[in-house]
């Protein structure tokens, strides 16, 4: 509402700051945010200039959500989840551990009530958000040694990001906290076991390749990541309805456009990858139900006295067991009909 | 070209006719186009009027692709595929059977070179594209009866949209095509054995669960339906830049929702469709495995003498084998997962 005088004409003159929660090496993640910055100039005839600044330059990524609820820049594009010790409820704007998927992150967000949802409780802290990307489900990382049980795991020291931590801990990992920069060295020097970050485009570009040669699947703590464009509400209030529109469409135009690169870039990577001598190896199912009811266990503990976690986490959830349910039939059957072909050489 | 001179202001008031190739009882794929010319109205203070006719009130959806060819109407919301007849290489516009999913159909358009190269092909017909939809993997259809082998499949008289028809017919099913308004009824008397619409959602609103109990999947001839907005090219070519941008942007957010919806609309009603007696059933792999060579039969037939098809066939199936590549990974070992825990009652 401050700003509304001064945006009564149609097309005004604004420009906006955009700090991303990435480097520039990320070029998947930080490029999805010119995109939208771009997009936004071209709807608007260039009158509506968002400038869009890496990790850093102007504001932290720790201090991303700090720095919009402030006013200090307009937007940050960035995983929500960075923000969850403040409030684990922030974790549902970019998905959970053994959450949806890609699409039924969409799905959720855009036509499941999940969006609003969120955004009744971004409100409290004078934000509202847009989807504006999503990385697809991630890889489950890099390790030295095969790891083929749960014994294998224990006391393991595992760089992972965020929300994962706490619950992979609860199997007797040690989580390790480490920006993306520092991850390469720490591995090849022993400071760390294994590595996880994000899929073949994203780790390739660190190396870890050349440091572990087991990569391992899936990324269950990060299976649909979603990027928000977190804007700040008194600037988003004043702005006129046409610019408001360019926010939403070139948000959702972003948010389509970073899975798109993703899915094209990955495959040729990972081809790369194994060729030079990368091991895949999937999870154990026993690894895999001993994370996921820790994961369970966590969402309960977290939903016993936090309101917000507690609706957002039903809402959600109740969308899992739906979407679970429909995907298993066609999408499902047709893909692993595809996926049996590719492995036979037929496609 | 020839409309630029009035163009030349930068927000020119500006009205064009979009006709869907569907009836507004599909909510989903009509409702899309409403809420693509919404958009553009928001992008463009109201300036920018696109006025959305059902399939049949001022162009037939057979007619679509001529009509916007020839200047009648500005936009066609429809699939691609119906004018295959015309040219077989219509068909990539859609996906083809045994193709790429809704994800992988994205980031090939998007990311892969694969819309530009539609649209080389689509400016012969005086036309640029924009994907403004997709309904995901769609079901395999209805069946009075169990289908368990290849021999029960002969001469059986089936309902099948387009394409997926001449590829079933190499197996001896005899394919019929009918608009949706009369499945119901040739279905119940007899007039042809089975039918496939859709989904879920959509094959509800036209009762077919009340004529045949079996419902099969996948339907490996619509595994990520994509819908287009085929625009008039020389109308394209004289809307001002922010104009161009409204429609790409306003595009591109259609086709995100109309994904979400059908995602958000299917569950619950195959919930609804097995409780009231609906029987679900899987093709079986000697069927999948007949029909998937009959299409790579018909791809290599129709690829030998057109080289728009060839052109378009290979792009789209060297995306298809690295794409299967990477999907067998992360995100389906997470997908598998979640399946069975659904089907253990732990969602």
């Amino acid at each position: 509402a401050l700003a509304a005088p001064a945006l009564a004409q149609s097309q005004p003159e604004v420009t906006w700051q955009l700090s991303s929660g990435y480097p520039k090496l990320l070029d998947t993640i930080y490029g999805a945010s010119e995109t939208f910055a771009d997009t936004v100039r071209e709807l608007t005839d260039g009158k509506f200039d968002i400038k869009v600044f890496p990790a850093g330059e102007i504001v932290d990524t720790s201090d991303g959500l700090d720095a919009v609820q402030e006013g200090k820049i307009e937007i940050a594009s960035t995983a929500s989840n960075y923000f969850w010790e403040k409030d684990p409820a922030f974790a549902f704007g970019t998905g959970v551990p053994f959450g949806l998927n890609q699409r039924m992150m969409n799905s959720w967000l855009y036509e499941g009530g999940g969006l609003e949802l969120l955004n009744g409780f971004y409100k409290k802290f004078n934000i509202i958000g847009f989807p504006s990307g999503n990385t697809g489900a991630q890889m489950g990382g890099w390790f030295r040694r095969e790891i083929n049980s749960l014994d294998d795991l224990q006391g393991l020291k595992f760089r992972i990001g965020g929300f994962g931590g706490t619950i992979i801990e609860k199997i007797g990992v040690q989580p390790v906290d480490l920006p993306p920069e520092r991850i390469y060295g720490a591995l090849e020097n022993g400071t760390i076991d294994a590595a996880e970050f994000v899929g073949p485009y994203d780790d390739d570009r660190l190396g870890l390749n050349r440091v572990a040669k087991y990569y391992y699947y899936p990324g269950w703590w990060e299976g649909g990541v979603t990027l928000m464009n977190l804007v700040n509400l008194d600037k988003w209030n004043a702005l006129p309805k046409s610019y408001q529109a360019a926010i939403r469409s070139a948000s959702a135009q972003a948010n389509a456009t970073m899975i798109a690169r993703y899915d094209s870039l990955n495959p040729p990577t990972l081809r790369q990858l194994v060729q030079f001598g990368t091991v895949l190896r999937p999870y154990s199912h026993d690894i895999m139900l001993a994370c996921f009811n820790a994961a369970e266990e966590t969402y309960k503990e977290l939903a016993s006295d936090n309101a917000d976690f507690k609706a957002l986490l039903d809402s959600y959830m109740s969308y899992r067991r739906d979407a679970y349910l429909w995907f298993q039939l066609s999408e499902y059957a047709q893909d692993a009909f595809l996926m049996l072909q590719q492995r036979a050489g037929r496609l």
